[in-house]
Order: structure tokens, then sequence, then C-alpha cells
């Protein structure tokens, strides 16, 4: 059980069981990280400019979604991915940006396990998906996405004994 | 025809026809870019370390994918979407990180138009389907992504005697 690891012990794949759900946040947003993420990656004029974000759909200094997304990302690593046996994903299966995440909003939500299976492809290591949401300091979703994330296997005695076992 | 229009007009919906493609980067990804969006949003040590890179099935420091596609976004900014009537964008559909992006790779590519259509929700709007598709300077696909973006129609005369005409 997960309980008896030892503190030191990252997480495996085998900790990641479908329904198991991990904290993400929180995350105040600020003008100044909006502007500046926007400035290099997005510098449409509503991720730059308060005036401009009021006259847009956006009603305000909005991040832009794929700022929005990397914050889920930094939420995500700290929450777990740091402190398990992570190595890397291979995409985004779902990435809504349901409201405008706005100057000054605290994100915070949730990440649970959908499904968790072992990679064929690749021996000792398994892929779970997850599914994130995302609210603001009010309560409404702002982002809902879904992901899949390589996550090693936890060594067993007899990986000892298989080193030489050839990897398909 | 769009060939027709005056310089200084921006693009708007009935530009972005179905087939219609546009060329994305080149992207130079250089080492410290690497680093450090990893150190804001993605700190997993290959993303962070040439070693810790090397040792990890990517063979390399290399771009966390949130990155990756937050250079995409940069690339879809100076090719057309700055030049355009855009309103923003709901999501991603799809975001496959086919390849590791490693630091001093050459990113470019296209995106195509897949369907576009007047968005029921809001009269004067249409929303453009595209797909991305970003290689490295081996020509290897890194990226393959699918998105959907708002775009303003071209104002019609009518307009101007419709504006008191209450929105849906």
């Amino acid at each position: 059980m997960a309980e008896e690891r030892m503190p030191a012990e990252k997480l495996s794949f085998e900790d990641f069981e479908p329904g198991r759900s991990f904290a993400l946040g929180p995350k105040l947003v600020l003008t100044e990280e909006i502007i500046e993420f926007a400035s290099e990656f997005d510098p449409q004029p509503m991720h730059l400019d308060e005036a401009a974000g009021r006259a847009s759909i956006l009603g305000g200094l909005a991040a832009s979604g794929w700022h929005t997304s990397a914050m889920l990302m930094r939420m995500m690593a700290d929450s777990y991915v740091l402190n398990a046996l992570c190595e890397g994903a291979p995409g985004i299966d779902l990435m809504e940006w349901r409201k405008p995440v706005l100057a000054g909003d605290t994100l915070q939500g949730h990440s649970t396990v959908l499904e968790a299976r072992p990679m064929r492809s690749r021996p000792g290591i398994g892929i779970v998906k997850f599914r994130h949401a995302v609210e603001n300091q009010r309560r409404e979703l702002v982002c809902l996405s879904e992901n899949s994330v390589m996550i090693r296997m936890r060594p067993t005695p007899e990986d000892a004994n298989m080193s030489s076992e050839p990897s398909a």
C-alpha cells in the first residue's frame, strides 16, 4: 500500500491507480507574468495590454491559453510529477480553455487518474492518463485537460536477476 | 480574392479557405530558452540539465513539450495570427509530441486550414480549424497539432445599416 512507502521513495506507475486524485495549486496569476509569457510566445494585444483585453471578448488582460496550459504543467510538477518516476509525455489529448484567466485570478484544481496500463513498446514503463480540471477563485472551470504521462514501474527483486533480458 | 486586398488590411475569416497553408518558422531552439522555460513551468531534470537529458529516454537536453507548444504558438503568431482579425482560441484539439526537440534544433513547418464555419453563438465571427505540423532540421516530424481559432468576418456595407440588430 502506498501509505507504507518510505517517505524518500518516489511515486511509481503502481501508485497511480484509477480514481486517485492530486491537488493542483493554488497559483496566483500576476499581470507581469501574463505579459512576459505573451511577449515571448503569444503577442496578441489582449494578452499584452489591459485596455486591449477589456475591448476583446476576453473582457480583461487575459493569459494566453498556452500560458494557462504551461501553468497547469507547473502545478502538476509541484503536485506529483517531480515526486514520481516520470519519463515525459507524448502529448495532450484534450485542452479546453473554458473561461478567460485574468490578471489577479487564483487557479487551483486537481488531476485525477483516468486509466493506467503498461506500455507494450517500453518494458518497465506504464502510461497513466489523467484528467486535469482547473478553476478560478469563483469556482468557475477555466481549463479542462487530459493527457498521458509515461511513468516507470517500481523495480522488483527479479529485475536484478533479469538485467540481461533483451528489451522488446 | 485575397490577392486584391489592400496590403494594410488584416486577414479575416473569409481568407482562411480550407486547404490554404501558412509557413511556420524557422525557429532555432536555444539551450538557455529550454532551461528558462523549464525552470518556470516544467522543472523536470531532462529539461534542465544536459546530462540528465542524455540519461533520459529523450536522449539530450530536451524542450518541455509545453515549451514546444508555446513555440508553435509564436510561429503561428508571426506567420498569420498577428496579421488576422483573431479573437482567441477555445483550446487545443490535438497535440502530439512525436520526437524530442533538442537544444540546437531548428523548427519549421506549416499550418493548414482544415475547415472554416461561422459560429452560431457569435455573429460576425467564424471558427477556423487548423492542422499544424512542425519538423526539425532533419525533416523529422516533432510536433503535430490541431486547434481552432475564432476569426472575425470582413465587415460588409450592410453592417453599417444593421448595427442595431440584436445579437443572437
